[in-house]
């Protein structure tokens, strides 16, 4: 679920890239960026290494596959849209789960847990808005770092409630895909703030 | 007067988020990234861990507290605009001596300190303005990264000159906080470099 | 040549700041990200403390008087472009095998020591693109990360392959360099990804 992760958050970076015309190169880059960006954030800041990739350097390999093979297929993407909603959302959760526990082998206290997951699902997202130089949608849109909290505190609490590791995970994972789903269908999301004055 | 300038940065950065009406998960985010985000950058380039907010979560939980409280006190915020930008100022060479502080712990020479301190004061605005994909505002405006360098040196270099701590800081402090008042109030400002061939 | 890498992508990093106004302080951080910002990241990523210009505090002077000295000279600079775009191309080369050198004195793979030689030769110029606001260069533009990551094959490749050091990277240096120069002369780039849908 993790390599499917990464494999779909380089394909939506790559549709992103051509948006924008970028070449095969900014494609690649691009994909393995905001695939492998939010675990490289996270490391970076927890000072945990070496990082994901260094230490698994094929998921380069994957990402940059990943990327370069939705420039043939991008025409037929929008067809599997909530296909790539769905396995967007799954890959969101699972990321958030990943960084939960990379912070509780560091003997992290609660809150950081549930930062090193929020930052695990969507830093990668940050940076790629940011090199495409548009605010992170993260920042006005539906729920999304909300789901990735949500998950960790429901992961993270219920372990510490004394619950199994597997059925906990499952719920908390199971739960975040819904609310995602959920928030994606019904227009779901966070109130906005808005301010004029000068 | 740190937890004042994190309280400060935090508040003016929501008020960023509402200008880009973003919704109140962006408001905790851009105000955690830009008054934590000065201290990060330094943490992570010299390889200083662990970072403050991980060592104590719950300036998080005060970054996010200030730029949630800063949307219903929006509309009263325009009157104390002065008084605003006066803490923003004791936050910017209060952040500088800090940064200053945690190079000196780590025996860096007398450029890296002084460095520091700018990263420490300034680089907090610079993510912020990233985020908000404008020009960072430090590049362009009044003395700010001068403030904090002429802070960072007066305190540094007076300390060295052999005389006591607290009276070097406190007077670095004030003539930084100074500077930056007097340049706010007669519009002083770096000579811009202006390039527009090609 | 390191150094004169550091140099010349301070100058062009100057001009960009010209032409966004930016003020002498704006083109002196603006010239030391970019000059030193390839190579911190790799740093940071790579977890090699301490920094290049943490240990050589005086390249820190360099950059941000290579920056400064671009302002009287900017008006006669554009006699020189074919020489900048020359020197510009050796500075890539030279930081990439920089780059590959310190991934490999870590015991890095293969790939890793590819990937480091082309952060260091290409990240700073994504940092003045993400700092100016400008969709990076590098992921629309002329060969220039694939420059770096030719270079580096060729480099580390032909080490592998039993060839002695120096010629090895004389090899990779002038064949890097050669492709730069020749894809600028006749305009060649990578294919562009164009995506409209949606």
């Amino acid at each position: 679920m993790f390599l499917l992760g990464l494999v779909v958050e380089a394909m939506t970076a790559a549709l992103a890239a051509g948006r924008r015309s970028m070449d095969w190169v900014g494609v690649c880059l691009l994909g393995s960026v905001t695939a492998l960006g939010g675990g490289s954030v996270r490391d970076v800041l927890l000072g945990h290494h070496p990082l994901t990739w260094v230490a698994h350097p094929w998921y380069l390999l994957l990402t940059c596959g990943a990327a370069l093979l939705t420039i043939p297929l991008a025409r037929y993407m929008h067809r599997f849209k909530r296909l790539f909603l769905l396995l967007d959302a799954v890959g969101l959760v699972t990321f958030t789960v990943v960084g939960c526990n990379v912070a509780q082998s560091m003997d992290m206290p609660f809150i950081i847990v549930i930062v090193s997951g929020m930052i695990t699902g969507c830093a990668g997202g940050v940076l790629r808005d940011m090199l495409c130089t548009t605010i992170p949608l993260l920042f006005r849109a539906e729920l999304y770092a909300t789901v990735s909290v949500a998950t960790g505190i429901l992961y993270v609490g219920g372990q510490q409630a004394g619950f199994d590791h597997d059925p906990v995970m499952l719920v908390a994972m199971i739960t975040g895909l819904s609310i995602r789903m959920l928030a994606l269908r019904f227009g779901w999301s966070m109130p906005k703030f808005v301010y004029t004055r000068d």
